[in-house]
């Protein structure tokens, strides 16, 4: 994953434009998504898609000739959706369209204007300092035209049609942690959907932020109505504790998997109530969609200080944290998979395990043996009003024990799944 | 308000006599409530109107004719409601009839005995200790008499008959923050209500506790079903933290009200349970009415030891502290106006708050702000199921930027008020 | 209690045979309980009443006639319900035989086989260590044969046929705390109950655990059905504070009871939920029945070094220990018998509790007198919808000042029973 991060990071990535159609070109070499256009233009609820952004080339250059801010070394010099500029100017005027942070004098900040026509560039404080009062000739070398919003999508058909959503954001240049990592783990976890057997359907979104979702949303409202959970996966990779940000519902099928997968990983982690604010989590759960999707991070965006800098590059992101990160998801949908109710064929005291060779032999031992203990609560709870969730959280077991415990009892006829009712009945 | 606790000290209140009309009368010089008498004898649920007491004069004179305790030094000396006296008898009889608070030996302590017929005076401890055991003449120059129970009401009408209730109580003689306080506060309240454009109607209610407000809901119980919310105005003057205690009901719009103002108001606070004990809000939360009243104060009615003595006086109440108090009801009754349930106009997706100048123009910048904030929560929850309250509380951003976003969002068209159910539908 | 303990505790009982009649015997002495026998092979839901197991004698004797180990010494030396031996072998056939413990090299372990046929001695670290590699005779004279499974039951009738159930466990033998003391205690109830005015029906069942309740139940499912409440009682004699585990169903009438006697009791103690794993609540519990039945001990089971082994003994039983576990189940009954509801008849506003001799004379003083807060409490929530237990609860006084305050206001007739709903209506 980390290596896909490293291939992705020179890419210049906006919310449209060759960014990100060959980002997801990379993307496709791992996974078969299919990559859709929707046009400059097109109403998306209460937005209209934007023209398409392209950059060449963008520097400030002195009078000596020499560039002393180069987009050729950041993609992050310009703000993103500058218009064309291509002119001699003062520094006093110049001024006005640099940004930088005084706090971090060698990071270049990262900054866009997508929705209101401007232009500019981020440096380091430490670059802004060494800039004289002199003249300068600024160029921007970029289009802002009629063209597409781009992204790319991958449905893995299961047993129904209910779905589960994996949504990442696919619009930001030379950040690592956000979003590579997003881009990355969904990438893999992709790879692994594919090769499992599914009950639910799975579709993976790679979309820019914001005016992705609300473009997809928009364009499927049918389909939207068969998510039943989803995760947005964002700034995944830093070293920090896992921070998951429950959906706006608060006690999701979803929010309950990931806090069960956190509880059990042994990783450091926080459980946050919903704000509408954030990333794509803030369309897919607006009022009128309500959706059980959830956003799984490390560290919050807003809690770390390479956040939306260049320091948030290849280093700030951490192999065995993308690994943790993609094995939280992967648990969680296993919980998702095998998540049903079932019901105690023998509901009357407890059957006796012993006889069938599930229950230790010498009693009197002080001590309770967890596959025993996860037995004793399947029977107990399958009363047919507890899913396998349900009794893992009560019984404070892993997930995995319950449903092998649930497993053995139905080969031993002591547990069956809750008869599906007929449409007729 | 301080002021008006001042002008109100000196005189001796009872729950009946000329001592209330008295105190009415100040508050009348302010705001325009009318005065109710009800006779004697008049049975009010299980209770009755007691005689009217009044009293001019009392004493314990010394037979070298020195007053030794003496009612026109304090109105403290005697106990409330003591049936006339005038009689010369030895210090061994005297003394059964002297109460004092050996653990405050200068403090006078204030004691009543309204429903049995009973006599005696209060003295400090140090008072007591100079008596000599000789003889005294004793004197309580009272009348208990056919007469009136005597309280203030005003109503305030609003847009819709539903009613807040401010209830305090006018019965006790020179103590200020019992409850002087309290009247100063509903007092300075009710010229604030004149003012304000008012949703609700209020009525206010200045009664001698207990058998004045069994005595107003007694002739009132239509009014009564009116009353959507109600506070308790006592002991609201002195240093310590504000004090809420929730009605019966525990989590009404009144008890969530005053909780919120509290929280953001900056003021040391706590906030207690409902217990059958306290004022009057023991008969508006009977279980016959069980009614949305709360009772506001500063710190507990027994968790002071100037609490009913001589040393509940001027200094004892704090300007600072009833401004306070004041200001707590004043943003709690401006978030029952104000809360109302709204529907998101643009539901699918968030609108787009910047082409509407909602919203920063640069995006790309850590932290969140928080008018953008509140906008985004009302928009979030106004799905028809949460009121503005609602919303403040779960966003915990205070009412009043919340309301304000509102406002903002409807001048935009993107809120409107939940459409009013027609009768006939 | 400690009396009825020591004479119990030389009996090797196990979850049949001569032990268990007995013990029953001894318990007879005291109390008129039933006994009765329920054949081996008998098929109870899931299981089989197994064979009669009788022990008259084991041993290992050294080739010089030393008894090394002796049954006579105590009946922890053999694994209950082994099958008869006679044999000599080699030190090493026999050590596979053997159990110990090491970190505690002077305890006899107790062990039990009751459901897969073996044999084998329990002994000290210290005796193993003695043994040498040489020949052994070894000799275990039991039978296990057709015979019964014998339990005691008495049913002490009340006023309506809802039963309140009381189960110990009778199958362990020269083990103190586990399960003489649920014996001893069970049985001192009992005494109590007889002598007591009963609204509920009461069955105290003396029962082999696990297979007992399972053989109880399966006869008996009508009247399990009558089970109201029920408490298992075991381990509650140690020094340790009392633990109360709650019923499955987490927040019935006889967990609140216990948790509120434990809590207004003194005593230090613990509550924790439900866990399919411990005594014969793993039965009542079962989800076909799902009875309202917790469980009441000291030290839980598995948290004591000395439990099942000979450390358990008389000296770890304390009197002091068994007496407040009576006097908390006694407790706990007399809330279940006058857990009523009731109706204030004077809803709107407070009575006049003074004109009735049911309040302080004397107003103004501070503090509030515990059984005029009971009075009030159960005036106001008197509305009925809240049992005395519910007040109790919300005003965190005894149950028993609320039981009082309600029997004074009944006998002013400000209080009355709820009207019981005919069945016709």
């Amino acid at each position: 994953m980390h290596g896909l991060t490293a291939e992705l990071f020179p890419i210049c990535r906006s919310i449209t434009g060759q960014g990100v159609r060959e980002t997801l070109g990379h993307i496709q070499n791992r996974i078969p998504i299919s990559i859709h256009e929707v046009p400059s233009g097109t109403q998306v609820f209460d937005w209209i898609v934007p023209s398409e952004w392209n950059i060449r080339d963008a520097y400030i250059k002195n009078l000596r000739g020499e560039r002393v801010v180069d987009f050729l070394q950041s993609n992050l010099h310009v703000v993103g959706y500058s218009s064309p500029v291509r002119r001699r100017m003062r520094f006093s005027e110049l001024k006005q369209h640099l940004h930088t942070l005084p706090d971090h004098p060698d990071w270049i900040p990262y900054r866009t204007s997508y929705y209101k026509e401007s232009w500019g560039f981020c440096l380091s404080h430490n670059q802004l300092l060494r800039l004289t009062d002199e003249e300068y000739d600024v160029c921007i070398d970029a289009t802002l035209t009629e063209g597409h919003l781009t992204y790319g999508e991958i449905l893995l058909p299961g047993q129904i049609q209910d779905e589960v959503l994996i949504s990442t954001h696919v619009c930001h240049p030379s950040l690592c942690n956000d979003n590579l990592s997003g881009i990355a783990v969904a990438t893999w976890l992709t790879e692994w959907l594919r090769a499992q057997p599914r009950r639910y359907s799975y579709r993976v979104l790679f979309i820019p932020a914001t005016i992705g979702s609300i473009t997809w949303l928009s364009r499927h409202q049918d389909e939207a109505a068969r998510i039943k959970h989803g995760l947005v996966l964002t700034g995944i990779g830093d070293a920090g504790p896992c921070t998951y940000k429950k959906s706006r519902r608060g006690n999701t099928e979803i929010d309950r998997a990931i806090v069960h997968a956190l509880t059990h990983s042994g990783i450091s982690h926080n459980v946050t109530d919903f704000i509408p604010y954030g990333y794509d989590e803030r369309q897919y759960c607006s009022p009128g969609f309500n959706l059980a999707v959830g956003c799984l991070s490390r560290t919050p965006h807003s809690q770390y200080p390479e956040y939306h800098t260049s320091a948030d590059n290849l280093d700030f992101v951490k192999p065995q944290a993308l690994a943790e990160s993609l094995g939280v998801c992967q648990t969680a949908i296993e919980i998702l998979e095998g998540n049903k109710t079932y019901l105690n064929q023998n509901p009357r005291c407890e059957p006796q395990l012993g006889k069938r060779g599930l229950y230790r032999a010498i009693g009197g031992q002080a001590g309770e043996k967890s596959m025993e203990m996860a037995m004793l609560w399947v029977l107990n709870l399958s009363d047919g009003h507890h899913t396998l969730l349900d009794i893992a959280e009560r019984s404070q077991l892993p997930f995995a024990a319950v449903a092998r415990a649930a497993s053995d009892l139905i080969a031993h006829a002591l547990l069956a799944p809750v008869p599906e009712r007929s449409p007729a009945a």
